[in-house]
């Protein structure tokens, strides 16, 4: 859906009009003309009397010319019913401030928005709401909200679900000179106009640097992801959801699958597209600040400067636990700070670099040119405490010509405290640089960043998925046929699930089905031992739990009790399932579908505690391997990947190419509900699938 | 070390004060003078001369009065030297700034510290400092510190190791006229007034109603904990701590031990003491006006009214990750929720309750009215964006009225936006009530507030640690002979180390030592199958990662298999150890010396992913039943306490026997480095400690 003419439309016409200064209808009008909107714009009220000093017109068609925007500030059954008259003058974009639609879980609202989409259907029209606040582009003087503000002209683009959230945040934005919004969409309904369509308008318009949504669910998730991934390429977009959803979402049958909510999909899936998602509103705004002003880390490494030794060390903690790196001055840069302050007092040049109370304006500086040239420093915050002598604004003076010395290397000026330190804060935001009072949040706002960028610099130079090898197409057949014989069952069982992955070329243990004494012989000649004996039944899924399972067998006779205690626990004639017992880590690797966004991919710590300690990622399929990289290196999965208590460094390529495997022979056969393999286990280069089980559709 | 006179003086001399207005001896003159010091105050300056209106003495010996406490703003050596003067006018209050000694980290400054603190001793002079910015005590004007601001009087009182952290909360409090200061401390050195001091004073100060203390290190740790205690038995304590310390703790030998920083330890310490600690400045200024405001929620249960749809479902979202809980209204107040909005609008009376963007003052009003009635409201939420037609500041007053009524439930309002609510923000100022413009930090806040609490609450009604069985008395002896015999190794053995955990009281695995194949078949008579086998070694600890371990033997030939096995990778006549084989799950639990608290106790989740996964809890050792379930809530372990996996539920009395009895062990006999039982297995009321390993001191 192509929104340049309804963000920029060359006529407006704003039906339901009113004098009443507390009614919608009003407060739009108002809003309007306040922004500065140029164009033509006109008013319709039954009355034809002059609304706002403009003389309104009795109907829409009595305008007669043409016109490139309705606004319609009437109730909800005459807002429908005056689409009609919007398609007769020709017009196809449509703002709809009115409630009584679907999100009022009645009947009615439910009839009333189905004829809404027909018409809108019908006619083309693209219609934002309804159940909406309108919509804002501060660069042509469009305001076609209810609002009580009247924004700033700015670089910052926001499109959300919440009518209030963007209340709050152009309130915010009404007192900070440096900040201001380019677009505001207030999406409602979505009921044609959605998320999606937004993002794709936005990522063309020239004056939008930073976007901001706020979401709370996502209407077709794959075009989303897709457009996402797109505007990520060139735009910042920063995402604040709520979590509440996941509640709502079914149990799953598997371990894997009922360790995952939608919520942590949600994420999974935006971090693959590149968007950073906000904890918190101050976190949104603190990013969206940052971006709009252009104070991006371009890397890890941060310089830190103070005049308060304790304060410094609690940012400093705050920097590392956030994956921050502290620069170390080099040894030279070092000498010469000592050198430069040797007269006048001894500063301490660990990172963070203490000035000490008494730190002038100079000395700030002195330290400052004298750091600058190290290598790789990905930005400097100069904490700043207003101590006996402290030349605050002086200080900010200097950090502001520095900023403009250092395009590349941001500063983040933290002045701390209240009454003192305001003029500077005022300062700075004249001068448009982003200053802190606090600094517990910003670490984390900056790690954020660096993440998003990461994820952009390898969609550039990405292996291709199809570079791995996934053996996948060759069994079709047979994968086919499994699946059909079993259509009527809950799952496969144990011996089917392992079949089904071995020949969607995932690595598994050869399994066995014994069923009688004799049997034993023959698996003990051909795989040795040590071996495992599992129940053979087509009804356990959660063998440990009714010991199942037995271990360690090194012997003819342990084998031979295994076989008897696992049948008597099973059924009479069911023998057993012998395995080669495989020495490694135990790992989880599963899939499931999200409501939202499709195949979902998950692989975790595996073993009793599991579900426990729930340390699990999700990859939405298909996922690349640097992306599957990024997601091992910030989990605790990352520690196999080195010496882990002895044990080889796990082989992350062949973890990946068995995750993508997964994700393929589910995204391919719909009849597969969940996969679970539980446990792969893990040494070095060998990984091997011990257990699985393939859930089917019901 | 009683400070009853030091911060409450009849009569201050400052020796050192200077007519140049950026010396900190004329600093600390005028902020004496413009506090409003009131009682009698004299300047010492060796010309004479009259500064600041006021006459000076030449010497401190001429004043010819009693002093109750001397303020030294004069270099280091000159206030070492001045010592003996102030012992000979009888005053043993001193407040001395300097720097230049210890904290400078040469020979020089360590000399100097060493004679301060033998005169100190000598005259039994209570010294605040050296290198520190001085106190303040606004009930009687004294202001002995060179900040740049006078605080206003308040019922906060701060003791801080930096002098930075002052300086921005009194800069900030200067503009907030509903928080004041009641007293400031700065440490410095601490080489004689320590923390503790400064704590035991505050407990019996009338005017301090919330204390904050930052910190870097503690002088004594016992003390600290014994003191801290007392102190939350009547006033809050928030305290803000770098973590950096771990970095330099040495590393330890034991799996458990290894697992714990000292940062973590400190965080056990202060919980059990029922203090609050604090993760950032701004939660710790927060905390405090919380607790100044007396805006503390009586329980976990929290009501919140919004008009604000998506910002009340992502604050709901905040308080459920923080362990709180959303009030659920009762159906009859829900229905005379309905009946009063269903004239106007249909509210939603879920939890948050939505008022709708157009909610009025008179609605919100309403809606508190009819809902606090309603059981066990620990605190109310009420969530107001400036949107259309909001009454804001209508809204405030309303709030105002029911916080006065409501004295026991404490409202908390959160106005987002900036311009429009500024001037509610100010209203509630003027009205002392703690009012917010964001809610992210909030939840954790009052959470955190809660559980300090539940602590105290416990302090008073707590089961005695000696109605618990500890049976380690009687064999005092047996461990003492055992700990002299092999004084000179790293470590006992396996077999002592379980014979020692044993006679602790604490139920092992009975491990036989196995030397000859014909010892097999009298043990597997006496203990039957399934067996496990270890190596029997004293030099090898971490027996997993070089498979010393063989588990699962249930026939006589694989027990045998596992003896020559074991013994080929140990020395020739080793044998092995054999041990009845538990089935259950795995936890460590462990003991280590903290530097600063003396005995820690660690239980956390074992088996091979121990390390990776952290899942860990520190109590400092004695620690009550409540103080181990409260640590065992707000851990992943919780979940074995439930039905888990068909597992029976943890006993976690026996398991707190346990913890309690390696901490007695641990605590009694100081040739023990470390005490590490990796794993206990438990199963329901079975818990059994199967390895373990005693490290002795060098």
């Amino acid at each position: 859906m192509l929104l340049n003419r309804f963000f920029n439309p060359r006529s407006i016409a704003i039906v339901g009009v009113s004098e009443n200064p507390k009614k919608v209808g009003h407060l739009v009008a108002k809003n309007m003309i306040d922004q500065g909107y140029d164009k033509k714009l006109y008013f319709v009220h039954p009355s034809g009397a002059t609304i706002l000093g403009i003389q309104t017109y009795k109907d829409l068609n009595d305008i007669g010319t043409s016109i490139d925007l309705v606004v319609l500030a009437v109730p909800a059954k005459v807002a429908v019913s005056t689409l009609d008259s919007i398609h007769k003058v020709g017009c196809t974009n449509v703002v709809m401030f009115a409630a009584g639609f679907r999100e009022t879980k009645t009947k009615e609202g439910d009839e009333l928005e189905k004829q809404l989409l027909e018409k809108a259907k019908q006619y083309n029209i693209s219609l934002l709401g309804p159940n909406c606040i309108g919509c804002i582009n501060t660069n042509n003087g469009l305001n076609a909200t209810f609002f009580n503000t009247i924004p700033d002209r700015g670089n910052i683009s926001i499109i959300s679900q919440s009518g209030a959230l963007g209340s709050a945040m152009l309130d915010y934005y009404a007192v900070k000179t440096h900040l201001g919004i380019s677009h505001f969409v207030s999406l409602g309904n979505k009921s044609v106009i959605n998320e999606s369509d937004c993002l794709s308008y936005l990522v063309t318009d020239k004056t939008t640097n930073a976007i901001g949504m706020y979401l709370e669910d996502v209407k077709d998730g794959e075009i989303f992801i897709e457009t996402l991934s797109e505007v990520t390429k060139t735009k910042p977009v920063v995402i604040l959801k709520s979590g509440r959803t996941s509640e709502g979402s079914n149990a799953a049958m598997s371990h894997t699958g009922s360790m995952v909510g939608d919520d942590e999909v949600f994420s999974a899936a935006i971090r693959k597209a590149g968007a950073i998602r906000a904890d918190s509103f101050a976190e949104f705004q603190m990013l969206l600040t940052l971006f709009s002003l252009d104070a991006v880390p371009t890397n890890r490494n941060l310089l830190v400067l103070s005049n308060a030794g304790g304060m410094g060390v609690l940012l400093a903690d705050e920097i590392v636990k956030q994956k921050l790196q502290l620069v170390t001055v080099s040894e030279s840069t070092s000498e010469e700070l000592k050198h430069a302050f040797e007269d006048t007092k001894k500063i301490t040049i660990h990172n963070p670099i203490d000035l000490l109370g008494d730190a002038s304006a100079f000395d700030y500086k002195k330290a400052i040119d004298l750091t600058m040239k190290e290598k790789d420093i990905g930005g400097v915050i100069v904490l700043l405490t207003p101590q006996a002598n402290t030349e605050i604004i002086e200080t900010a003076h200097v950090l502001q010509k520095i900023y403009r010395l250092l395009k590349f290397k941001p500063v983040y000026p933290i002045f701390m405290g209240k009454k003192s330190v305001s003029e500077a804060h005022t300062f700075f935001e004249k001068e448009g640089i982003a200053s802190f009072r606090y600094f517990a949040a910003l670490p984390q706002a900056l790690s954020k960043m660096i993440d998003a960028q990461e994820v952009k610099a390898q969609k550039i130079s990405e292996k291709s998925i199809s570079d791995f090898s996934i053996a996948l197409s060759t069994h079709k057949y047979d994968i086919e046929a499994v699946l059909s014989e079993n259509e009527m069952k809950p799952f496969l069982n144990q011996y089917d699930s392992l079949k089904l992955l071995e020949w969607a070329g995932i690595p598994t243990g050869k399994i066995f089905h014994a069923t009688s004494i004799s049997n034993l012989q023959t698996i003990v000649e051909q795989e040795g031992f040590p071996l495992v004996a599992k129940i053979a039944s087509d009804k356990i899924t959660h063998k440990t739990e009714i010991k199942g399972v037995i271990t360690g067998i090194t012997v003819m006779e342990e084998l031979e009790n295994a076989f008897h205690s696992l049948e008597s626990v099973s059924e009479k004639g069911s023998g057993c399932y012998v395995q080669k017992e495989y020495a490694g880590h135990e790992l989880i690797v599963g899939a499931k579908k999200d409501a939202t966004f499709g195949t979902v991919v998950l692989v975790g710590i595996g073993g009793v505690y599991a579900e426990l300690l729930h340390e699990i990622m999700q990859f939405v399929y298909p996922f690349t391997y640097s992306q599957f990289i990024h997601g091992v290196k910030n989990s605790k999965l990352n520690a196999l990947t080195k010496d882990f208590r002895g044990s080889p460094p796990l082989n992350i390529c062949k973890l990946y190419e068995i995750a993508l495997s997964v994700g393929s022979l589910f995204d391919r056969h719909k009849q597969i509900a969940e996969i679970d393999i539980n446990p792969l286990i893990v040494s070095g280069d060998v990984l091997t699938a011990v257990d699985g089980r393939v859930i089917l559709q019901k």
